[in-house]
């Protein structure tokens, strides 16, 4: 089955914008065996999208548009899908009273041009959007699907994956696409790839294939193992079977074989072991502390966070004497570790983390450059610490601080 | 002029990756007055290629396809755009030449596949790739150009900025795209666009027209102001008074007009007025703190942050009294107060903010339901305090909180 994916918005086509609905869509899409042929991002001009509709339903068995479903005179994806099937566009009372309903429950009165969300081309059937105005549409053209979805990544995700659940996956009756997602911190991506290509080479040709593909991302290397096979059980045994070889390889490298992040990672453990967290930060800023609770039921074990941002604030949040900021610099492995000694003991935690570096543009000396991050965790007895070397911008360094910290504090739970 | 963007690559159609080599080349491009109306990824298939290429030579100026040149099976590019123009395709032992030597002087043989690489479209001119084996290709068709590239970014770019500077810009003749985008938060996409839209309507009939894009991401609104100038002090001139035009209608509604962050936006107002700021965070849990580091040289005016997780954190660092949390509850406009009004005298700033939340999934009651946060923001003598109903996950509701947070604090500065 061939899927086309459209993206529909001039400021899609601007220097500044990726669509990355369609990755979304596409990963849902090969699960049940749709393979994606095409996919385009077109300007909100009614001739040029009716165009390349039409182009699409020549080969496509399923459309799917997102975008262009707003209240505004630019919005006119609908419009261009009436055009393209010759129908007319019909104004959906039922959907003009649930979008009012939903403004005066914000205590507001619905503007005018909402009604234009209300308009449906003939014998489109309504998709519910539970997260904005726009609803959803899907129609039925001969053995062609189309579905319309808004482009909001919050309100199009629910819908679509509705919309595979409920109308795609119960008639899909093909192989679906199964994949594995091994996540590893602390590593180069060379340096991984020389250890996993003579393993992953081999499983190509096995009985139910499997193929690999690694991405480096920030802080991250990921390994996607995808196979295609009748069913789930059997892709689950080959796959099963890929990860435990590359685990054996790899080791405690891999953090995560199940798509779940570092945070959740480092969660769990300290959630298992019932032990409980406090950071200070310097130049992370905050963002570990955010990392940590970006998991939902974390505060359970996250007590609390200091970015201790000035010196002052270091010696008055955690007693971290001036003579040793003097002797070592605010940016050295003493300051770390007693920043991480000094939250744990003052918040009365299981584990403290202490980060101090130079996240840039300026700060930097020929010793210590931008980049150069002091990591010091302590866990119950156990304490470590760290200089690191990291590259590029100051959102780059602050992010690389927080996940080598929770690296760190992950190998150290898993000896305990 | 009208311009296509075409990424060739199966791999490009997967959940893993994007096309980021077009953003490269829309810059481009609008300096010299193309307008990309399409850009799409294609598969490694012929027939499906020819017919997306056959499809936008029907009403593009400029076809520029990247990807597709290796020396594989897989590379079908050439073939498709030999079989769309219906020539034949010639080697050009020239090219073949070029890459021998280039495996020569790294010491290795040829492989016989790479003879696939000097392959030509008859009439088409080869561009030179100082980065890699493929070269690229220009082909003039009628009024039509068709640029073909390498895919990797660090071959495509340098040819692509050797394409524009020799062979576009000198016969373009025509303006260049120059672009505004004013950013707003506070308001909903719909109150906005009532306002703005009589306004930038106007503007598309002017001697310099103006089009405008409105644009809903996640506690923003912008908008996009794109006019088409023989030269940058007719655009200035025309975008400076469009500007000034919604700035009147919308106030301080709009705090960027630059592309600059919010943070940015505060940190400027802080640094102009020698202000220092503290922040204390509950449910936002170090977002706060963590964008207004984020600004370079924030550490000029960012003293601390406290992320007060746990109920014992705010009553040990910021005296917050257990009696009025029992009495309010920690999401409460008092307890919000508490912390701004605490962290600001201990810190000794002139700006102290306190954020208390229910950032979900769990932890919602009938009274306070998940998203529900008060946000207390006390600048020197000045105090304003606010119960905000954010929607979406704990990630969506923590960046809400922050925003909300940083616009309620330039909102008081503006008047100190």
């Amino acid at each position: 089955m061939k899927a086309c994916i459209l993206a529909v918005g001039s400021e899609m086509l601007t220097p500044f914008r990726v669509d990355t609905n369609s990755l979304f869509i596409t990963e849902l899409l090969n699960t049940i065996g749709y393979d994606v042929r095409l996919k385009a991002v077109v300007a909100d001009d009614l001739d040029e999208l009716a165009g390349v509709i039409s182009g699409a339903l020549a080969w496509a068995d399923l459309l799917v548009l997102t975008g262009g479903l707003g209240p505004t005179e630019d919005d006119l994806t609908r419009d261009a899908v009436a055009r393209v099937l010759g129908v007319p566009l019909d104004v959906d009372e039922r959907i003009v009273d649930r979008i009012r309903e939903r403004f005066a429950r914000r205590g507001m009165a619905m503007p005018d041009i909402n009604r234009r969300q209300g308009m449906v081309p003939r014998g489109a059937e309504v998709l519910e959007n539970p997260n904005g105005t726009a609803p959803g549409l899907w129609i039925q053209r001969d053995k062609i699907a189309i579905v319309l979805l808004p482009g909001p990544p919050r309100e199009m995700k629910p819908m679509f994956e509705a919309v595979v659940r409920d109308r795609l996956a119960p008639h899909s009756g093909t192989a679906g696409l199964f994949r594995r997602v091994l996540k590893i911190t602390g590593r180069t991506e060379s340096d991984v790839d020389a250890q996993a290509q003579p393993i992953y080479a081999k499983w190509i040709t096995r009985r139910v294939p499997i193929s690999t593909t690694i991405l480096a991302v920030l802080g991250q290397i990921e390994l996607h193992l995808t196979t295609a096979a009748p069913s789930q059980a059997e892709a689950d045994a080959a796959l099963d079977e890929a990860v435990r070889e590359l685990q054996d390889a790899l080791g405690h490298a891999i953090y995560s074989t199940d798509g779940k992040g570092l945070e959740a990672v480092v969660g769990d453990l300290l959630r298992a072991r019932h032990m409980t967290i406090a950071v200070a930060e310097s130049c992370s800023g905050g963002l570990l502390a955010s990392r940590l609770t970006d998991v939902p039921g974390s505060s359970d074990y996250v007590e609390r966070g200091l970015v201790t941002y000035s010196n002052r604030s270091k010696t008055e949040l955690l007693g971290v004497r001036e003579a040793l900021i003097a002797e070592h610099g605010a940016v050295s492995e003493p300051v770390a570790e007693a920043m991480a000694r000094a939250v744990r003991e003052r918040a009365g935690t299981n584990v403290g983390v202490g980060i101090t570096g130079i996240a840039g543009p300026g700060g930097g000396t020929p010793e210590k450059p931008v980049g150069t991050v002091c990591i010091a965790v302590v866990v119950d007895g156990d304490e470590r610490v760290r200089t690191f070397p990291f590259f590029g911008g100051r959102e780059m360094v602050k992010f690389q601080s927080t996940q080598a910290a929770m690296n760190m504090l992950r190998l150290m739970l898993l000896k305990t």
